[in-house]
């Protein structure tokens, strides 16, 4: 990879990022307009993600963090990790950025046609300058959303640095999550769940969950971050479907958008927005260096960050039922990956499909089983096998010596036979979007055969 | 080193712990009092790092982390930036204390005796439980402190993997201060500062400063880390150092513990011992196994941690200005250092003081004098050894073929002579220490010649 700039696009990131800064400066004369200057932000997240991940890559191979590409003919080394870069002018951006939402606060306290004085007159200097009239449950939620994006990069570097076992890592993200799980409880603290109409008669229309819904929110906490990081292997893959659920999320906040203002969802979609347009941002620049044929890895921070980014709006937006909608795909990778994650067969250490250096196309990986499986294993095996949900394959005794990897991608080239890796990346975010799709259609329009209301305006 | 515990060291630890556990599930029957559960955290924060700087040595050394031990005859390689160790888990212990200190206002609002109805009638369910009864700016403060200290440790990580360039990093942690720069001006906003008796006929008894005064914090933001990672050099003097400020701020918020409860000043000084004592708890951790002969190197991971530990609790709880009278030494060698920093003469890669491999002592490094330097430095050089303030070597001609390194660590060795290394580091610290008590007794004593009063109770 050329690692300096080209000239053009130096030039396209320079006024990309001057245009932005414009922008920015320009939202100081009219109201502070925080979604305006969020797209902006956005936009100097691309350029600043863009070109440290050129500049920064020989410093990454230098201090170790590299990889082979194991499905190219000619493996030679890239940078590893670097989503951490994103992550970290992600994390950048966004703290510069809280203070915009809050423009209009600080402007009626401290400017705002002659109310300083009565501000200065209520309250003293010791108490503080306007403590009641700022809206602190808001603040908060950014703040400790901005918490938990640090505590999973850190556990990211962490991981990509050490390699920290399964076992140990599956479950951080659920600690990195207890800021945004205070916040909940301090802000709105609603634990009951909204009954579909056919059980009403049985549990009424509401149903309390307490503190059930704490790890509830915990547990999309934990699977956000771990199920993208399963869904992996092919290039581009992972920021891909990160995209892909980025953009779907910001599509149903923009549903939200043009309500008659003081809706109560609104805030919580602006606040979606906000954190999502600067990961689009990063995201894209990444993607434009990770896209086939790779010239950078993302790395296990990329993916527990957007994970992380995910699990937070849908917590702190109250949406994480349609959140989940988004995750079907992912969802059904985890529990088809289960088998093999929970080790009741064997996990080989790379799941990834197999590169056939001849065709140049890739295969479905496949697991050996140097000795025959149990028999209960062999039954469902064959179960699976008669069902396409398995390519198993038996020798002249009828005795199983190998079957297919347990993951989605595997799954796909079984189906629809081999194909190059970028073809198979483009048919499965096909498939997301699809799913996507559906599922927001699914949530804004047959809900209401089920449940009383949408809350759509 | 032996990476395993010794069994007499597990039996201490797992013993520390488990008294910790009992006395954190213990405050829950009483009032949740938070300064018993932050003693007990600060115990698990100790034997948790104890343990972990322990285990993961070998995987730190496997990762690239090590380096060698200048000062020493036997220079063998040990662990690099065990501090990233103790930040972690201070962050943890950190993020799960958080709640502690609100027990009270969870109580009221959930179940305190008929409160709970009261509550829900007053608010509904869409707009939140409890939103004005809960003290949000307090719980502002700890969310923002634990985001600094998250975006300085991956600084620090980013500098420890990757030696960032001097004029790249230095400003980092002022970045890393906007929010609590943030919180600041949203609860307190007090910009005015008390002017000494002598000039209030000239300017008044207060002053506003108005934004310079978030240029003074993000300042002290950048100064304390900074000042800590540039203090360094021999075994366990970052540490140490680090342990000594800490020691003093408590004993300083523990002035203000006996006074009649809402003093206005106690909270913030509550704030302060939480923050200080599992730092404490993990700093001990470290200084076991960095102090001379060392068995593994902090990173400048720590060094900017704990500098940023102490800008929080120093700007969050409003005693900047003390917190600078407990970095008198680090001030001096910061001033000190200034011409080696800044370039106005030549500055080596490392400035530690040399080990003189013959007699076991370290002595006064030195930067070489190639061409002879120009008049005017010549002329301050002389001044400066006249002044006893710097040692240099002059060839038959009187032209200066070399100077001793500008840090108080040479300085030391230039006034009092060659000494052991563990030996240097104690007589700094007690000098540290000896300053530390004057600069407190010069704020609490002093402070009412020339102000009208002092805030203690």
């Amino acid at each position: 990879m050329e690692h300096a700039l080209s000239s053009s696009e130096t030039l396209s990131l320079l006024s990309l990022t001057l245009a932005s800064f414009a922008t920015i400066a320009n939202t100081f004369h009219g109201d502070g307009e925080p979604l305006i200057a969020s797209l902006a932000f956005s936009g100097i997240a691309f350029s600043s993600s863009y070109s440290m991940i050129r500049w920064l890559g020989p410093t990454f191979m230098k201090a170790g963090l590299k990889g082979k590409d194991m499905s190219k003919s000619h493996k030679k080394e890239i940078p590893e990790t670097m989503g951490a870069v994103c992550a970290v002018v992600y994390l950048l951006i966004i703290t510069v950025f809280v203070p915009f939402p809050f423009y209009k606060d600080f402007v009626i306290a401290t400017s705002g046609g002659g109310n300083r004085d009565v501000v200065l007159e209520t309250y003293t200097v010791e108490s503080g300058r306007f403590l009641h009239r700022f809206p602190h449950s808001k603040l908060a939620s950014y703040l400790s959303a901005i918490m938990s994006l640090q505590s999973v990069c850190i556990l990211g570097l962490g991981d990509d640095l050490f390699d920290i076992r399964w076992r140990h890592k599956f479950f951080i993200p659920g600690i990195a999550s207890i800021p945004i799980l205070i916040v909940y409880f301090v802000d709105f603290g609603v634990t009951q769940v909204v009954i579909p109409k056919p059980l009403q008669p049985y549990l009424g229309s509401l149903f309390e969950l307490g503190p059930l819904y704490y790890i509830y929110m915990a547990a999309i906490a934990i699977f956000c971050p771990n199920s993208i990081n399963i869904l992996a292997g092919i290039n581009g893959i992972e920021v891909s479907q990160s995209i892909v659920i980025a953009l779907l999320l910001v599509l149903n906040d923009c549903l939200y958008l043009f309500a008659p203002y003081p809706h109560p969802a609104t805030d919580s979609h602006l606040f979606s927005l906000y954190m999502l347009l600067p990961f689009l941002g990063v995201s894209f620049a990444l993607w434009w260096h990770n896209w086939y044929p790779a010239k950078v890895f993302v790395g296990d921070t990329y993916c527990y960050f957007a994970g992380m980014v995910f699990a937070i709006v849908g917590i702190l937006g109250h949406f994480s039922k349609t959140l989940l909608l988004l995750f079907i795909p992912q969802i059904f990778n985890f529990i088809y990956s289960a088998p093999q994650l929970f080790r009741i067969i064997a996990c080989p250490r790379h799941r990834l499909p197999r590169f056939n250096a001849r065709t140049g196309f890739l295969e479905a990986s496949v697991t050996p089983w140097p000795q025959p499986p149990k028999s209960y294993i062999a039954i469902s095996l064959n179960v699976l096998h008669r069902l396409h949900l398995v390519k198993v394959v038996t020798n002249e005794q009828g005795v199983i010596v190998e079957s297919s990897n347990f993951t989605i991608l595997n799954l796909w080239l079984v189906w629809f036979g081999p194909r190059r890796e970028d073809r198979l990346a483009t048919e499965i975010l096909s498939m997301q979007v699809v799913c996507g799709l559906l599922g927001l259609f699914v949530r804004h329009r047959l809900a209401l055969w089920i449940f009383e209301k949408d809350n759509l305006p």
